[in-house]
This record gives C-alpha cells, structure tokens and sequence, in this order.
C-alpha cells in the first residue's frame, strides 16, 4: 500500500471549497458525493483508482466515495450531496463544504500483518479500531482483515482488538453505580428473556442500561421486538434519561455510539456469514464494557442446531470470554443453557412480544420454559447484590416477577422510551402446518423455524412469524398442527408456507400414543 | 448464507418492468440503479442488507446495487440508469427494463470451505469463475475469498482456477497457426521490452497477440506506454483485424473479454497489495490459454527491491507455472532476468516511449541493457519456429532489429491500431537529482524511483516520470545529477522533487575515482 511519501502528498494535497447542493438521493449506509466533471477544485479523472475523499463541513470530517454529474445534477462550483450524507454533514444547501482527497490510512498495514500470519500488538489493533469507527476502511478491506483474523488470533489478540474497539467510541459512566446486563450470543428463536431480565432487575432497584441489535439474519433481534412495545431508537442522551429514571432500559444500538467499530465490522461479518469466537468475543465484550456494565450474566445455548453445537466449543468459548473479560475489569458469568428448540412459543417480533407481555403477567397460558429461564438469569444477575443474602438471587426474581413488580417496571420502561412506532397485530395470513406421523416431538430445528419466520416477513413485517404450538417431547399425532405461520404479503406468505411444506423442521418419533 | 429454500424464493420473486430513464451521472465501475420510493415493482425497504437487483433488457442480464430517487429523478414506473450501466444494457430512453431481487450465488460456498481450510475442485473454481465474470460477487466477497486463498491454495486448485477462468470468457482461435508471447511479471520500472520484441516476432512472421494491462500501482504499464506511440483500447474485433494484417498488436485487455474473471479478482488484488503466487499463476495463464497462445517466454526478475526478491521464491514460481502451463497444454519457458535496478533510462509512459523508439531505430544513443534484454527474450520466443536451426533465434531477431525491419513493423503495428490520442511531449517541468556523495552506483531501489515517478503525475499524465542517467557501477561525483523528474502539474511535481529529496533511491559506494 502507500508508502510515506505518498500519504504526505495526498494529505497535503488541494483541499478546495464547493457548495453543497442536496441531491434527492438515497444511498442507504454509503457516503457518496457527486461532482462536475470539470470541477473547481478536483479533477474526477485523477481519483481513479482511489476514489476516496475527505468531506468537512461545519466541524465534522467524512470520508466519502466519488461519482461524477451532469450540469443538471451539480455545477462546477458545487458538490452534490446525498441524503444521509447532506444530514450527516448538517448542511443547509449553499453551505461551503471542504473536499480533499483522502489518505489511506496507516492502519491498512494490519490486513497484510495478518495474512503474513503475525499476531499485531495493542498499538496496532487501537488504530485498526479507530479507522473502522471513522469509515475510513472500505468494505473490501473490512472483509479481507476479518478473513485474515479468522485464520489465526491469539487472546492476546482478541484482548487487545477488544480494548482497541472500547477505545474508539464513546463510554458511559454512571457515577459509581454497579451496572449490570445480561446478554446472549444469539442462535435460538424466540429467546427473549433480556425483555423480562431487565424489568425484574430494575424493580429490585439496579442498574441495567441494555442495547441490542436489530435482525440481520434471523427472524427478530432484542430491539425488533422491543419495538413492538415501544420506541427503540434512542440518543445516547434519552436513553441515559431512561436509565436514570427506570433504572433499566432496551433500545437499539444504532444510534448510541457505543464500540462503533463493531458495527462496522458486524456489517461486513453479517453478509460474509463469518461467526468466529474472537470475533464474538471482542464485539459483545467491547459493547458491554462501553456501556460501562460491571458484571454480566452470559447466555451460550448449547444444540444440534445452535451456534454452538456441542460442550467442547462452548467450553472454548467461554474460557476467551473470561480471558478478556478478567483483563477488562468486568465480572462475568458464563451459564451454558439448553438450545435444543426455540425458547417460548413465538418467532417473529409480535409474536415474541406476545409471550414476553404474558409472561410478565404471570398468565397461565405463558410459555413456562421462557419465564424459568428469564428467571434463572435475573437471579444470576441480582447475584450482584451484595445486600441480597447468597443464593437468593432466583428467588427474588421469582418473587419480583409474580409480584407484579416487573410488570409496573416494564410498563414505565415503555412509557419512558416512548410509544411504538408499529402495530402490534399478528399477520392476518395463517397457515398450520401439520404433523405428518403420530409419535413425540423429538427434534426442532433452529435454524429451520428461524428461515419460515424470516420467509413470511419477520423482522420487516413485525406481525410476521411463527406460532409453535408443540415443543420437543411433546406427544402428537398426524394431521394435528405443529405450528401457525403468519404473515401479510401473500407472495411472502406463499413461499413460507412452501418452505414448511418441503421440511418444516420438525422430527417426530414413532411412538404409541 | 441464504439456505436452498430462500434462494429458491429469492430466485421466482416478483419481477416487474419499468421505463429506462437515463441519469447523468457516472458511476465508474459500479452498476447502479436508481429506483422511487414508491416504485411500481419493488419496495426498496424490502431490500435493506441485500440491496442487488438483477436488471434485463435486450437480451441482457446484468446485476446492480440500488439506490432510491426523489420524484424528479425518476418515477414510479421508471428506473433510473446512470451513464456505465446505460451503456452497458443499450437500451434507449423509455425502453422495457425487467427487475428483480438478485439470488445469492451459490459459489459463495467457496468462501466458507476455504476459510475452513477445504481444497476446493474443478467445479467449484468454475462457478466461482463464472459468478466473477458476471459481476454476481461484492468486492467484499471477492475480498474475503482471495485472503482465504492466501493462506492455502494447492497446486491443482491453481491449475483447476486457472481452468475455470479461461472457461468464463471468450477464446481466441487463430486457424491452426503457432501463436507465440511473452509476459513480464512486473516490478522493473521501464522494463517495456514487449514494445520491440512484438514487431521482432512479427518481423519474422509468427503471431503474438499482445494484451496488456495499465498501471494501477506502477508508473506505467505497457499499455500506458504503447498509448503514446497509438490507439490502445480496441475491441475483440479489431484487435483479430490488426493481428491478421501486421502478424502483431499490443493492446490494452480491457476491452476484450479474454478471462474476465481475472479482472474482477485483480481490481480487488491491487488496493489491497495482494501478490500471492497462485494468483499470478492463474492471472497470467488465464490471460495467454484465452488469446489462444501456444507458446510462452516468462520474464521473472530477480533482485532486493524486485518482486522475486531471491533465487528461492524465483524458483518456486517457475515451478507453479510451469505445473499449470503443462496441465493446459501451454508451451512455457521461464527466463530469471536482472532485476536489480530499472530497465532502460526512461520511467513513465512517453519517456519509456521514446526509449523504445529509440532501440527500434537503432539509435547509438539508445539503452543497451533494453535492447539486450529485448532480443534476448525475442531469440527465446523465435526458437519456437521449427524452421529456424536451434540456437540461432537470438542472432535472427539481432538481424531484424538492426536490419530496421522491426521497426517496419512498429510502424505498420501502430498504424493500424490507430492514431495516439496523447502527446508524445515530456512534462515541461524538470528537476535533476544530485548524487550526495562521490563513489560508485551501487544500487537502485525499483521501488524508490517507482514512487518518484508516480508521484510526479505518470501514468495519468503521460509525459511525467523519470529520466535516469546513472546506473549501477557508474562513478558519480557528489553534485553530479543521478536522474530527472519531469512533470507539468506543479504541485505534483513538488511532491516529486521532495519525495526525491527525502530518498532518492541511488546507493553510491565509496570509490576513489
């Protein structure tokens, strides 16, 4: 890549002065500028290659990709401004608006260290954070430094990349306060405890501030579902506000600026399908610890159609997160967890937020196997208490949450986060898909039930998803349903039920009923 | 990534048709598509994370990114095509352009099972060759399978890549005649020998078809510099038309579509510095298998600053390609040359030019380490002629260069591509660099005087570079000027003279002279 030289001339070379113009363009997550082909200041020609620009304006400094316009689009004297770039930016049209060719940065080096398999120092992976965070990597880049990383990483490594990422982003304090959070490494549909954890925990009076990430993936994220509920996408400021007042909250991620360069790399990891355990190390432990949490009660699922599929890897796994972890400063307990099924009976955000309201009813009806391990977890996480006498902690969660306690907490969550934006009615398409043996329920395929959800319109269309209505030892007979789909496109709907029908995702044993 | 049953959906997903609308504006490699918010075929909120369309019309299919317009960039019922993707569809305003959601390709696969560590067969290379060519991978995807590939890649998935890649694009046939070449790995600055062996070959009457690539990290390539003396950018057509008149051409490969799949993994390679050998196996090979080549001389250059840095990794490579070239039927001799310092005085399009012409010309003053190095390759491809009595290939092409029929040739060569659409003039701005001490030239970093000359504006600007006038074991006395920068943007030209300052690349022993 470019050596010294080259990156002196490029810093230093002309900046020039244009007038914003908005362009009535989305881009979506990229930073595009457009400019004349006989502009001012640049040369379009020149950035072949290296089409990468330094964008300033009032302050802030963005990196951006090039395209050229027409006169119609943009004059000489003008650059042509996107949509989120022209808000990014916080221009108003006419506003000058600096551009200079951008640097590669320094921190590039990392990919060709990786692949020539040397194990980077903490200097290093601090850089490779801080660029990420500021987008001056591309994609391709992101990519080729993750496929790298995935070869080999050392814990040192993982630790140090960790704290490089921490680094990078903004970190709440929270005057001495103990934190505390739950979290779960994902894999199994319908797992919404975190909706459940953090109401109890705050009802007993400690501090939960939870982000969460919306699906990529798979059917719904924590904050898909919360968005049922109430709004999600809060600052970092109103969801500090939150805390404040609730004790407890569960927003979104996107907009608190919290280890953003785990959302970049997460970007890029998402479509890759890459899902190495250092990488899930130092992006969960990077977030936690910017969020300024002191202990952390840890969700591995264990499963045949898991993310970790037998105890060995689990064991693996947990052993790096508390490796990194010790080294942070943040107390953390590992619970290995049964990820045999889906956890509760829907998958789809409404669906999931169904189950969570009944639970923290205490309606008979409520999946018991999401409100035991809703407990379980709370209890671990009060734990923490040190007035709470030891061993106590599920018993309390327990008593918080048939109190009505949790209940009152989470509806003042929600009025404090704000009403939601969606409706929180099911699809009004549904389809049953039945057994086609009699016997016991022997096996539910994760990721299977996951693919229908995600087929009828989850996470998009938040009434989508499925309805599961056994669990894995129950018994059944043929023709009796196994689970409902819903949804509200038909076309979706269509190829949901068509995906069930070739392998619904169910094992049935013979058995005499 | 996506499993069958989503593929299967993606792949009958509502298609529709909309009115082309041209943009101006240019996207450079990248197609993209500009849809409306309320677009008639496609809610483009669907698309969020997977943003590909497929885009149909006349015939073709072509895939691109989307991006969403106000109303008076396009309408409900129009999709908006900015100018490459226009272009490339050849559709007129108003026309019938058919969308739908882009399936995930298959060969995706590959990036996992080489990440894990699997040997990949003939098969999945040739999808992955296939997926390449038809643009159906994301430089991120592309990105993360050559890293993948850098860390193993065995002999046989080289020559099974390599296969797959001439399998993807068009193949040249030449009527049973012998088509001889030669090749250059690169990294020598004003290394442009193909410039006087192509009129050699062709002097004697053997075809070689010469396509050859523009510089993206070096000062210049050989098509950068035969686009001084003509036209370079011919299409598949003219290219046969110049080759059935004159024996010889050397074009630009960009415009024909010899392993196009080489192309894609090579614009990723390049800002990315990755130069594995297995890549540049099936680069090359690929290339000559497509234009139909039989025979092939190999220039590897050995030397500190060159890219075979020693004996060793030079003989490792011989022997790749030597496997790959005999498994598909390629005739190959590989030559170690002097890679010690430049090649020729001149370093940068025009100043290479005129070396070249020079050499042609038989100039006393012309560069006898280019001519040398020239008729000793030409005498290697010549001894491919079974008429000619082994041994005597170096003193007939000796014959035809002196004889001036080489230059005949040239200039019936460059005729008939087509008149230069640059200046042959060297950049008015001119710097000589003094030695620092008195001794003897002991080294030239290839590197170093790279740098310079890019720096000073080549290959963009066509008269810029280096004019050297020292080289190794020449006595220079302190003051004494070791080379000259030219160049016509001042500031460019600033940034030149002071990378030069900084290091000029000249090593000077200490001699009494």
């Amino acid at each position: 890549m470019a050596d010294d030289a080259r990156q002196g001339a490029e810093l230093i070379a002309a900046a020039g002065t244009l007038k914003a113009r908005p362009l009535g363009l989305d881009t979506f997550r990229e930073n595009i500028v457009v400019l004349a082909r006989c502009s001012r200041v640049m040369r379009p020609e020149r950035l072949r290659g290296a089409r990468k620009v330094e964008v300033r304006a009032g302050g802030r400094t963005l990196l951006a990709s090039t395209m050229i316009g027409d006169d119609h689009l943009v004059g000489p004297d003008e650059i042509g401004l996107p949509q989120p770039l022209f808000r990014r930016l916080g221009v108003a049209p006419g506003d000058p608006v600096q551009i200079a060719p951008a640097r590669p940065p320094r921190s590039l080096s990392a990919i060709r260290d990786k692949v020539a398999g040397v194990a980077l120092d903490e200097e290093a992976f601090a850089a490779v954070a801080r660029d990420l965070a500021e987008h001056r990597w591309s994609d391709m880049e992101v990519a080729a430094f993750l496929i790298a990383c995935a070869s080999f990483m050392s814990p040192e490594e993982t630790l140090a990349l960790t704290r490089g990422m921490v680094a990078a982003g903004s970190r709440l304090e929270w005057n001495g306060r103990l934190v505390v959070d739950k979290h779960c490494i994902g894999g199994i549909p319908g797992n919404r405890t975190s909706l459940i954890v953090a109401p109890i925990v705050a009802a007993h009076g400690m501090t939960m501030p939870k982000t969460s990430s919306r699906a990529i993936t798979s059917p719904a994220g924590t904050a898909d579902t919360m968005e049922v509920l109430a709004r999600v996408d809060l600052s970092e400021h109103e969801m500090r506000e939150v805390v404040e007042r609730c004790g407890a909250c569960v927003v979104w991620g996107g907009r608190v600026n919290l280890s953003p360069a785990d959302d970049v790399l997460v970007s890029v990891e998402r479509p890759l399908s890459i899902d190495t355990p250092e990488q899930m190390v130092a992006s969960i432990l990077s977030k936690k610890v910017a969020a300024g949490v002191g202990r952390l009660v840890l969700d591995l699922p264990v499963g045949p159609s898991a993310k970790l599929r037998d105890r060995r890897a689990a064991l693996r796994l947990k052993k790096l997160f508390e490796y990194v972890a010790g080294h942070l400063g943040l107390e953390i307990e590992v619970l290995f967890t049964d990820g045999s099924q889906p956890i509760g009976r829907g998958v789809g955000p409404a669906l999931e937020a169904r189950d969570v309201l009944a639970v923290l009813a205490g309606r008979p009806d409520a999946p018991a196997d999401l409100r035991d391990k809703a407990i379980r977890l709370a209890g671990r996480v009060l734990e923490a208490d040190p007035e709470l006498p030891g061993g106590r902690g599920e018993a309390r969660a327990r008593d918080l949450l048939e109190s009505g306690a949790a209940r009152a907490k989470m509806a003042e969550i929600m009025a404090a986060q704000g009403a939601s934006p969606l409706s929180s009615g099911l699809g009004g398409l549904v389809h049953e898909v039945p057994a086609t043996a009699s016997g016991l329920v022997a096996q539910i395929d994760c990721l299977r039930i996951a693919n229908v959800a995600r087929l009828a319109g989850a996470p998009t269309d938040a009434g989508a998803g499925v309805d599961l209505l056994k669990r894995v030892g129950d018994p059944v007979r043929a023709g009796e349903p196994l689970y409902r789909i819903h949804g509200s496109d038909p076309s979706d709907f269509a190829f949901a039920v068509e995906a069930a029908e070739m392998n619904g995702g169910f094992t049935v044993a013979e058995a005499s009923l």
